[in-house]
């Protein structure tokens, strides 16, 4: 029987993540990965985690057991938006919609704006599962490196008749760069999405993960009226609960709820009474600082470890924050070709080519931190500086 | 700000669930309601779920609160595969996909098959999660209320140039109206389906929730190449892990596969390791022994109730199994009109149009079981009978 006949064009144009295929060559005894988004298990706040479970089955077992609604449990609604209210935004929890995890909250924004060839603005690079999920309802992806670029970007589509739906932006730590806009970057941006029209998607799952600095402003606090924030716990929690958010205009929050009811009603009732109630007790902050800690040492970890390896001439990012960071070897050599030779060495990063649009960065990778413990991040990241260098010598 | 200016196609298309709309209405105090598909928190096992979730956290605690793969645990889709084996499927592990419950099933169903326009057939009536997701996707939904009406409306779609993707079928304890599917109708939609080369999309929530006779045959062991089975632990374990599944060919478990990636990467890792963990220790089949005794006098006693309080002329289905039961008043009458007059009366159900594709079944409604206890059964009913009463005198 041939399947393909039966094949929507949208499933005919979707294409495996190069993350999760890469996972199953990754599961082998012996390899050192830097290629997966995980947070690291230590940051795990089992002991609360397990206290909690035990109070909402004794107090509230029915209930967390039963169907909820669509728009999720009210008390975790109120939660997060305290934390976006003290960051100037002007919400309650009728602005809040609870998602299956960001993943989620970005298939919901695809499929609640965009027509097959509808233009949506993304960075260069920007996040994977981003790009899938718009690739999965055929958008038309345009990408745009600098900010010097993105008015041209978006003026070319607007004359040629495909006037973008929004801008998509990670501002806070990039993934997969670990880059941070800056005020005057945001700014800047609100200023052509007002220009034009166009809606702004900010999607900042690691934002309260900041190592150092100060905090930027939302987009959102600049542009209420047109930014749509999503948000999640995967890394500032556990991801195992699959608990995201989006926040909006409640008249986009509403398009939002009937996509996700068709979707899948509602999201895991009995983890999102957990979560309500961890937040309550404050146990948020108290495990997001530990994490912090945890990840900061691991980014500076991780930096000390590219300085003491790599090659002169291969460059990376210093995030503030986050998860990842960004490495570039010199024009002309393909991280494609790295790879397959650095699975051979038992150590695997995520091809940065993979999080360009336009088949760009063919010389860049991304590498996570947050993972692997240090003896594994230097011995790792060992392994790559000489896969490396063994790259540079077949020239 | 326009936001419909930004909205795809899709999403204008998309409609509110006439039941979670309803259910707003109905959460006021003294309402006695048969709309919702809840399950009886009497059929929760809280002491056997609490064991177990302690167990998971001391013992896998951080692979289950970290990401899981796309597919799902696979001690579950192990166990999962049993049942079904027991029943003559041919399957293993691989032929089966993890969903965030069965309305996500059904959504990645229309994702994966269906482009806008494109045919689907369902039942007269039809279940309205189901009708929501394909409209969704803005599918031709057709309707075939009885046997011999199938091949004519598939033949008549085929002539067209629409020819179908697939048949949405619920073989078992159908939503709404309570009906399964004899042995001669299983084959005679086999016969329909590979007479022209249709899919056939067996949803069958209900199926182990039988209060008496045999099990007929899954029709997925009849047309193993062409059928799609949809399952979810909603109604025999709890509805709060939010955890379904799709058994199908595993090419076509591969599409379902990368349609889940962009959609939401994986469902909650922890609850499907409580489940898992829950069938292993042979805990579902002892829960759903009692959840079937208590379903069965729940049917039981909502018919005596019927019996005792209904005008003559009013019909409904006695079904073998299942949440609900389907009943008609005379031509002519509108649920509709009757339902805001039940809700004056704190009575309410589901209005039967809602589960009908052509807006038909103007004189039918939904009234689920399993729900409400038996002094509110018999109260409801009550209350229900002398609305249609004063709906006739108002004739």
């Amino acid at each position: 029987m041939d399947i393909n006949q039966f094949l929507s064009d949208n499933a005919l144009n979707m294409k495996p993540s190069p993350i999760r295929e890469l996972l199953s060559m990754i599961n082998k005894p012996g390899m050192i990965s830097f290629a997966g988004g995980f947070p690291n298990p230590l940051s795990f706040p089992i002991p609360e985690i397990k206290q909690i479970m035990n109070e909402v089955l004794d107090e509230q077992g029915t209930q967390a057991l039963q169907y909820g609604g669509t728009d999720g449990n009210r008390s975790l609604r109120e939660e997060i938006a305290k934390r976006y209210i003290k960051q100037g935004m002007d919400i309650d929890a009728d602005n809040i919609i609870i998602t299956t995890a960001s993943q989620q909250a970005i298939d919901l924004t695809a499929r609640v704006f965009v027509n097959p060839g509808d233009t949506v603005v993304v960075g260069l690079p920007s996040y994977l599962g981003a790009l899938q999920a718009f690739n999965s309802v055929r958008a038309n992806i345009v990408g745009a490196e600098k900010d010097e670029e993105l008015e041209a970007v978006v003026r070319a589509m607007c004359m040629s008749g495909k006037k973008p739906k929004f801008i998509y932006a990670i501002p806070d730590f990039q993934n997969p760069s670990g880059l941070t806009m800056t005020v005057e970057q945001r700014k800047y941006m609100v200023h052509i999405a007002r220009k034009y029209d166009l809606l702004i998607v900010e999607d900042s799952p690691y934002r309260e993960i900041r190592f150092e600095g100060e905090h930027q402003p939302l987009i959102a606090t600049m542009a209420p009226e047109r930014t749509i924030v999503l948000g999640t716990f995967s890394k500032t929690f556990v991801p195992g609960f699959r608990l995201g958010w989006v926040i909006a205009p409640k008249e986009i929050v509403y398009r939002y709820n009937l996509a996700k009811q068709s979707s899948d009603l509602c999201s895991p009732i009995f983890d999102q009474c957990v979560a309500a109630k961890y937040l309550e007790k404050g146990y948020f902050e108290k495990n997001l600082e530990k994490t912090i800690e945890l990840y900061r040492h691991k980014r500076d970890f991780m930096l000390e470890c590219l300085e003491k390896y790599m090659p002169e001439n291969v460059k990376w990012t210093k995030p503030e924050g986050g998860l990842f960071l960004f490495v570039q070897l010199p024009e002309g050599y393909d991280t494609t070709e790295l790879f397959k030779m650095a699975i051979d060495q038992n150590v695997a990063f995520v091809i940065g080519e993979a999080f360009f649009c336009d088949g760009s960065g063919k010389n860049t990778m991304r590498l996570n931190f947050s993972f692997m413990d240090d003896a594994n991040i230097d011995e790792g990241i060992k392994r790559l500086a000489t896969t490396i260098r063994r790259l540079f010598e077949s020239r």
